[in-house]
């Protein structure tokens, strides 16, 4: 009889490459507004003020912008041991690494298409300083309300040489895949152009679009949550007024997922998406919804597709 | 090794009994804006635009107001016997039933103070007719925008004559215990006031509230969510403008949770409440944060108590 | 000493011609949600909830879409008299009428561009029956909640084959000039390609559009306005699901009066605009603002122009 | 025939005295968030980042909070003599002053109750140095996104010994009587308890409150506006979070002039309101609006009163 493995608890943490360390340091710290939570040599550390973990983004400094990795934390010491074991069976292990500031050991595995992820237990749960407390005790700390202020990080989106590989592997260590994009949904075998899957109650996790370049582990752009639709209008304007720009005209609403959002692009080359207002998925057998390309799914209201006729991106 | 069990999947429906049960169904399908699915000789069923189960509310004619019964969706088939083996050996089960209208059989059961409850996996998924279809197939059904057209239930509280018992129960079969209140939260052995659980990343999908009558079983509210706490607000004066009160001074903000939200009594005498904006919790060790009575968890803004000095709700 | 007159108080009512009377009548009270407040023989009258007279909206039948007459309030009795023989004095006058539903005698004349406009002082103020009365006796009726429920009428912009002429034309009779579009503003004599200007605190009551097809009296859209950017959100979901399209990719902020907007044609051909957010104008002396048609005034983060290079609307 | 002065524009400016004149400032700009433009002996010049003129607001170090001044923009040069001809002649004048930072020239007034005020044309309007200029040319500067950042001052409210004559006054000089309390609405000759006046399309631009102190010129708070109410509701966590308390319970809708507000005291002992969601006022006859006391118009939705059975504010 069918059970759903547990392995996953939830997306903890991305880390990004950028050839402008302290440009897009700032970036994150001041226009976006996280809090900057540690350095390393080459890296600096960030986390949402609603997060209760070290970090929720590294930025490394690095010769292309791109995916440095993914980490994810385990729903409890058992399921980490049998994500791992699960995994290299499947032939996508690494091994055991130490860690890194904020979390113990985790195991590295790689998707299909070789972004380097990793998953672990032990972390460090976050402790304000004085001057951070909040005054009330179930928030990690205080909202700084510098910048955008996002609460916390909501999902990861990578480009995928084969889509339905990774998207089968994600549904095969416990993921749920909730929403697709296909050329043509209503034709067998129709290419498929995205994927978008959960482990928690959000529209998704993680998302796949298809890449047409042929390099592997490609990325997207990461995503922060605020807590309302018109948060995301207000931090539209603060974006402008930074000095930056929005990129395919401003705050829209997806069709897939629901989130309303928008992207801009960091000065390290990585794109950033704010959202709210997205979907949650309760129900075990929602999905998955299969959209055509021509459906445009990106945009609720009907502004022109990010994709050209063969499912490429192009915006 | 610790390994944290997944019977539950989410809340799937409530039962609540009615005196008046033509003006309750009236006031849920007029004033609140849920969609009547279905029909028996004592009850009518509800469900809310964004689900897609067959109802998320059913409300029964009765001599007194309250609650029927309490429906969990499990995780898989499999979890459904695991959730039930597991819970005739803690002594709280009950049997299988053969299921209600939109689902399967169940295992009934009851918590230690005595509401009744059921878990199953069989479900009927709900599918709009022509003129209910939603433009976009990721909506169980187009939103109907009568009354306040909340899109989905979110949880529900309970009287509890031993809120301690509780709590440990729904411990024992899976949930997380992410916050509670007590007489004085920094002395061992204080009387526990309250006690929010959830088995999803809501902030909680059942809760509990000390009661002090004696009488077993006993109810509180039922919650539903709308997406924004603008719409909240909107809300608060349609509720006015229909001709019914807002319980406790209106709309405000949780502490405890963070919702924000309003009470409202429906004819029948069930306390209902509308929600936006509570977090959500994905640490798996989020928590539990213990409140003192003291410190008013009901309201963060600084709105009187609704518990007398022993922890009495008294509004 | 320079003085400024104050003729008019505000818009009263706008009426627009439709080859589809039945249909745009059921479209703006079904879909838009404005309350149908009186019949005559070709004619549909409509208004906002939160509006004082008889209506803001006149649906007349007739084989064009378009404007039929705009109807401006006087600011006194003898504001009206004075408006009247200023009016006059400026050779747009036309010459008393009777009135119509829900108002008295009123003086009509004509833009330099043909526009057919009243002013009038004598009205009938709005008195609900029981069932529509509000709770709160500042609340000229309940808001219906009927579809997106709108609050009042915010203000039309219209084509003009000459900006230049009625922009100075309104001027010359107390409105405020805010803000403009030239070719390139920074050119002395540069095509003046539109025109905003207000009599009240609002951004604009009225607003001219560069008309290139040579015929008087055009209509580019009438505009009601919501109370927060959230409905007109919600509004974009309701009017799509109704089986309408949104003109132009949906909800953005204009940068010109920063309104969150969209637009959508009724079936009659005519283009409805819902508002919420712009700016209110205190400062006497605020503006002119001179935009260039190259800053894109439409749309401040950054969507393509519904001009084409010389400043003719083509979207 | 009756025709209406028009002699203010708006409400330009309030002076505050603080006993703490360094608390009061860092308050203003660090908690609330208005932007400092200026300073002289014993003054500190603020105003918000969408106001047009030097300041709205001037703190002044003196023993006692209270209510310094109140500035009023003429609406021309013209009204402005006949302002102050006309003031004259109803005994309130004082005569002219040189003026203050920012504006020229003023006619000093006081009202029957002693406030002292003030009407000016000429002012200096702000311009923006380089590094806070906006990209949109129609706002006078960026916002700074610093504290709650509210866009621009709404309305004063005073105590006032004698409501009906300082209300008579206003009405006098051209204010429009929107609402008002009485202790009983329905008895000809019943106290008056408190007016709404209007002089812009504003709810209020100024109010009183009955005082029963017999102190002369007495101050009930300042109030700024912000554009949304989720905007109120993020800033009621922000003033909570930076050791500031909300006074009577947190955000709530006023039922007179539908404000959604908060009020928060500030370090030198004057109150301050937040605001977002009162209606306009378009109609020239809209009201006088006479509610009751016991219909507790303070709030919309049935929080206790700010009143004692007298009309006495006790809160």
């Amino acid at each position: 009889m069918y059970k759903n493995p547990h392995f996953f608890s939830h997306l903890a943490h991305v880390e990004l490459i950028s050839p402008k360390l302290e440009e897009s340091a700032n970036f994150f710290k001041n226009i976006i507004g996280l809090e900057e939570s540690g350095r390393s040599e080459n890296s600096v550390y960030f986390r949402a003020w609603g997060e209760h973990y070290h970090h929720s983004l590294k930025i490394t400094e690095g010769t292309e912008p791109g995916l440095g990795h993914i980490g994810w934390r385990a729903d409890s010491p058992a399921a980490l041991e049998e994500a791992a074991a699960h995994i290299e069976k499947l032939g996508q292990g690494i091994g055991w690494i130490e860690g890194d500031l904020g979390h113990g050991r985790a195991y590295q595995f790689t998707s299909p298409d070789g972004h380097l992820e990793e998953i672990f237990w032990d972390v460090e749960l976050y402790e304000a300083p004085d001057q951070l407390q909040s005054k009330w005790k179930n928030r990690p700390q205080k909202n700084p309300g510098r910048g955008i202020s996002p609460r916390r990080i909501d999902h990861i989106t990578l480009f995928s040489n084969d889509v339905t590989k990774d998207r089968e592997f994600y549904q095969n260590i416990g993921f749920r895949y909730n929403e697709g994009i296909f050329l043509n949904a209503n034709e067998p075998g129709s290419p498929e152009i995205g994927a978008w899957l959960s482990v928690t109650n959000l529209s998704h996790d993680i998302a796949f679009l298809k890449n047409h370049s042929g390099k592997p582990g490609g990325f997207n752009h990461v995503c922060y949550a605020v807590e309302s639709r018109e948060e995301v209008l207000l931090a539209a304007d603060h974006i402008l007024e930074s000095g930056y720009e929005l990129a395919m005209g401003g705050p829209t609403r997806h069709a897939l997922a629901e989130g309303f959002f928008f992207y801009v692009d960091e000065p390290g080359g990585n794109r950033f998406e704010l959202y709210a207002g997205a979907h949650l998925v309760f129900a075990p057998d929602f999905g998955p919804y299969r959209w055509s390309l021509s459906e445009n799914p990106n945009d609720a209201w009907g502004r022109e597709m990010p994709w050209d006729a063969s499912g490429k991106v192009i915006k």
